[in-house]
């Protein structure tokens, strides 16, 4: 993915404008610590694919991979993350007070980046809908939790029996949306007419998707993935594939077993190995596979509005490796 | 300030673009619970007395209202803040995850109202140079906070024996940019000239800091006030002009006495009242008046380089009535 780390010259430098010298390296700090950049690798392989020089797309990708980052800080505020790409997260490391307070810079310096796309009337309206859409789908998520908090809107309009519709709504909001911008970012930053543009906004889509999916079933089903094991059983998430598919499969008894789990407000280890142990007795991960690759299937589809181009095959082999990460 | 409030049903209209349906009382609730709308009426008069028919300005008035109600919801996030304008504020209603994604919206809206205005071109920078300082200046007036977080930022950065020229800086970027904006969105949706432009933004700079200062005075000195007395006290600040200025007439025995309250992690009502009368020995009260009354009128002077007009009149009557409130 080394693609998407072209962009960090640009955010590092919109980073430093109009902001206080000596408060630039708390800036900086979430951006030094890695990321894959595949948003912005998606970005430039789409303009590519679309027929634009990829040079054309370094801003408009440091846009999306803007949009993401911020995002991530703002989550762990929301979540208490601690750690992060093997890091502290920015309000482990500076305090909750100022990691808000770089998160709200982060969405000005967005503002500054895509001024500074030559598409900026194509590529804002993109942008704004995807931070619309990202923030109502972590409502959804957190409405899908099934403890944890004490805010009043949750306890009143918690989802306690989400159908997979409403699974695929929330995700599609919260992760999808995003990957979707990057696809038509990237085609609107190579000129090309909106049939493109949708078809590579389709393409996106669909391997947000599929990636979220997968990353749902690594949280519950992988063994090792370096990640926190089981993550969201211990935030009371019900909002996770792999758990929504296995309680189907589930005897009334075990599944009020699991969703126990999940209401508990302290979740012991050994509670986590049950739910961990009730999902893999079902076929969910395997289904939540068969799932995944079909969205990762009709994505490519979507390509097929392309000229065959080296770039095209890129992408192609982009979401296979969003997608199938760690498997 | 009934002029104001002209911008509300352009922002409750703009908050029903791309929210969900069942998620727009939350969204609205802060703007149902009234507010002044002072800077709103800065905008619109300022187009007025620049040329500009005022409902040229309602679009940009509401982009500075939306700023500013913004950063009230953040700010109430950071502080913790529990009432606002007489009712529980966002997050003691709803709870602060939900409380960070309504703020979160909001910014997101800005971007639309941004859109909506005939002169975009001009007020977008503008707006988000203002966004970058308020976020300065609210970072500026936590490290002169003295006790009372946790952050390890502010642990290690705090300001603990500021000039008055930074306090200065200080609310310059907190309040007074906004103020300037105001003045100069207002004079840019008239067409207005540069040399228009930069003399009511002048305009709204000194009357944001006269404002400010007054505020401060207020918090500290007045008898009756609506507000919780002495807030800036209980919340550590030494970021006040009335506890600068009484700092510099007080014995060091005195000095210390009232730093040791402002650095005590529990502020108690007795050491509330101590301070305020520490203060009130001394002539910080009226020296605070003579500097705003000072602000106030260099304010005006700016305004010269309008036409007389009843707007440029009624502009000037409202810096006098925000600078003096309640006075």
């Amino acid at each position: 993915m080394q693609l998407g780390r072209k962009v960090d010259p640009a955010i590092i430098n919109a980073l430093g404008n109009g902001s206080a010298k000596d408060f630039r390296p708390y800036l900086n700090y979430h951006f030094e610590s890695g990321g894959k950049r595949m948003r912005a690798a998606m970005v430039i392989l789409s303009c590519g694919a679309a027929g634009g020089r990829p040079e054309r797309a370094i801003k408009p990708a440091a846009v999306v991979e803007m949009i993401h980052n911020y995002s991530l800080v703002m989550d762990d505020l929301i979540d208490r993350g601690e750690v992060r790409r093997g890091r502290p997260t920015v309000r482990a490391s500076f305090g909750d007070s100022v990691a808000l307070l770089i998160a709200m810079f982060y969405r000005e310096v967005l503002d500054d980046l895509i001024q500074e796309c030559t598409q900026q009337g194509r590529v804002r309206p993109i942008a704004v809908r995807a931070m619309k859409e990202i923030i109502d789908g972590e409502r959804l998520d957190l409405l899908f939790e099934q403890a944890g908090r004490e805010d009043p809107y949750l306890n009143k309009n918690r989802i306690t029996n989400p159908s997979f519709n409403l699974y695929l709504d929330m995700i599609g909001k919260k992760t999808a949306a995003l990957f979707r911008a990057a696809g038509e970012i990237g085609a609107v930053s190579a000129s090309a007419n909106q049939h493109v543009v949708d078809g590579l906004g389709m393409f996106g889509w669909k391997a947000g998707l599929a990636f979220q999916i997968m990353d749902d079933v690594l949280d519950l089903c992988a063994d090792q993935t370096g990640k926190q094991q089981a993550k969201d059983v211990v935030e009371h998430k019900l909002g996770n594939a792999a758990i929504l598919v296995a309680l189907r499969f589930m005897s009334p008894r075990k599944q009020a077993e699991l969703k126990h789990i999940l209401r508990s407000q302290t979740v012991t280890q050994a509670m986590v190995a049950r739910a961990k142990s009730l999902v893999n007795e079902t076929p969910a991960e395997s289904d939540c596979k068969d799932i995944a690759v079909k969205y990762l299937e009709d994505a490519k589809k979507h390509l097929g509005v392309l000229k065959e181009s080296s770039f095209k095959r890129e992408l192609s082999n982009l979401a296979d490796e969003i997608v199938t990460r760690s498997y």
